[in-house]
């Protein structure tokens, strides 16, 4: 049996045929129901809509059913019972499991004691394998993965999807670019990891130095909560927000991507420009999902 | 690409086009699934657990498939990103959005951001067409809506469905017949956009002047909280309380209708009477929905 | 037309057919789609995901749909109206209600309102039929309902799913065993009702005096809050926890039983044992209620 729980459990050719898969659904235009009669639980122990909306499109656009349980039953589902008798009774009412769970490694124990497939759609500080899934797809839609420049920008302490998509790039040959404040720098353990794995890393504070050297520029989330006072925030915030005049001399072929939601760090006005491909990247969701959920269950 | 917003945007024709499509899907009794594959995002910003049942209902009748998000998670999908980011994000992930909201003008807002249509399921203080379209339907099927005399009884102040309902009744000729208490009149402004439009309101306060008089009788809640103190809002509520002694010397043809849910307006003794016909309603709002549905998305 | 409130209304004949078509559905393997195009409204007035999924399963198996309202809505849309006036708007909705309220008798009133079929899943300290016919079956799959010795175990005073099984195996020659501790011992009513079906019932406090003379052993959940005290919680709980140690002379045959989520009843080591079958037992609810769903649908 197939779950997928981790990026880290994909090699470069794994990734490769996943995304190729995915763009091969997307092409089609008219889905195959390739999943009819398939149920599949989406189990959301703590709230993110869009991953659930996500999820539940990609299955109903191939002729699955879902049933769902959101963050409000869920915290009450897991206060009676341990995570491995919720999975093992969820395993005999569906065909897979999309785990959504506040805990670093619950998705993993999940795999464990499902009889079904489990995906992993986010477990706290931990994987969310669709989601750095979808970045990479939205770059290969746009130029080949290997000889690239990549920033990563903003909270690259505690942002997930930054650590995620940067594991998996080290997978291509690319040279990553990261931009964050003080404090906020990527952990010393997740770079040794990179650079062990053969990546040039090439650490930055400031937008302005490197920003006309990308081909992508994943810009993430800076949390209030990070910051000690709202001046201290405010100060960071405005320096790293994108706007039509940071990008007037970057690369013809650069792609701006944000995993969403953002508050504040790209302005509205840039939603017009060329390079903003955010909400392109949102919908290659659907796609992507459709890939991973045929890959478990067929 | 076809939005429903506002029963303002419906010419007589379209309204009476809308509403023969309803009567056609009705009477055909099995239905065809002619929304098989579609996908349709419900979401409520705000509870409203009858709409969204209701429309769930017409989607499924025709064969769509529902995401629905709702309240607890609308409201921290909300905290995060602006409602156009959100509406472009679900665009990508359906074919077409039912919205609930709390904030007059969100519909509108959200159809100028969607990619696919958009329906108003009620926004705050604004707008609520398919309830509209539903009462108009169930009069409709008990006698024409031209030359008939329409009670509008109760909060005719905040009331939202009697607003949205006196103004589409403009359409036709229709007498219309306010029954407020002090206080909960219909505000100035409407009143006078429907004489404009060439409306005749005669205004009432006590149920008893006119309702011998009447072929439609709309009642709508009265709150609590609009009142003072709990005995002024007794003494309004009892003098509007609707009984079979109250029906007793009314036309043979008149119906009595209410948005539902009730709170004591309408004592549960009336609902054996031949007027009553709010269930009825309540049921009419599964064909129109269906309607409404195949309106945007077909 | 066919609603399911109580077991109360089962007789002996009912049951076994009961049974014998969900044994028939779990053999078939794959499914006829008997239901498509019907919807089931799930209305949870109170949270219990796992019976709420299980029945989305077992519908969605034969083809249905269903609309769901959770407890957090439902508690919204009860504050607001009468479950008289609910019931009889969401039956012009659906075909079916699944039914689940914190009220004791809840479901009958439902039933005589509604011009849908009602079934109970779940109605206070009232009836949960599907998890006791669910229970039998777990037992007849493995041995035949007559003839047998069956334990209780745990809290009988207030644990719902022990009155309705015992009530339920009065139609068959059953001897039962309650262990129970002080405080927490089955209802005197409950007793006398049993013991005029003609039901020998005998009384223990301690599980080791009788486990090794039993058939089946259904453990149920004791709650802390039953208890003035953690320690005295403790002391009981302690006695009564299953182990493989517990079960080291019992009979070959026994099987195990826990309605679930079990809170320390029974330890994990036993999972592995050939006596468990509470999870077989979960997994049975799915038959269960696809034949009950049938039953009242078609």
């Amino acid at each position: 049996m197939r779950h997928i729980i981790s990026i880290k459990d994909f090699g470069r050719d794994e990734i490769d045929a996943l995304l190729e898969k995915a763009a091969k659904i997307q092409k089609l235009g008219s889905y195959k129901r390739t999943l009819e009669g398939k149920l599949v639980a989406l189990l959301f122990f703590e709230p993110s809509t869009r991953t659930r909306m996500s999820f539940t499109s990609a299955l109903a656009r191939l002729g699955g059913d879902p049933i769902t349980v959101d963050s409000v039953e869920g915290s009450s589902i897991s206060k009676g019972e341990t995570l491995a008798d919720t999975v093992r009774v969820v395993s005999s009412y569906v065909d897979a499991i999309v785990l959504r769970h506040p805990k670093e490694g619950a998705a993993l124990l999940a795999s464990e004691f499902a009889s079904v497939p489990v995906i992993n759609a986010g477990d706290g500080a931990g994987q969310h394998p669709s989601q750095t899934l979808l970045d990479l797809f939205t770059i290969k839609e746009n130029m080949p993965l290997d000889g690239i420049d990549v920033g990563l920008l903003g909270d690259l302490r505690y942002g997930r999807t930054a650590h995620s998509l940067s594991y998996a790039l080290s997978n291509y040959d690319v040279r990553l670019h990261t931009i964050a404040p003080k404090s906020l720098e990527m952990p010393a353990g997740h770079m040794s990891e990179l650079k062990k794995r053969g990546v040039e890393v090439i650490e930055h504070q400031g937008l302005e130095e490197v920003i006309n050297d990308l081909d992508v520029l994943y810009a993430t989330r800076i949390q209030r909560e990070r910051f000690p006072d709202s001046a201290s925030y405010s100060r960071v915030a405005n320096t790293y927000r994108i706007t039509p005049d940071t990008l007037k001399d970057v690369r013809e072929n650069l792609i701006l991507l944000h995993p969403l939601p953002r508050a504040g760090e790209i302005s509205p006005e840039v939603d017009a420009l060329p390079y903003a491909k955010y909400f392109r990247q949102a919908q290659n969701g659907i796609p992507v999902r459709m890939a991973m959920l045929e890959e478990v269950m067929l």
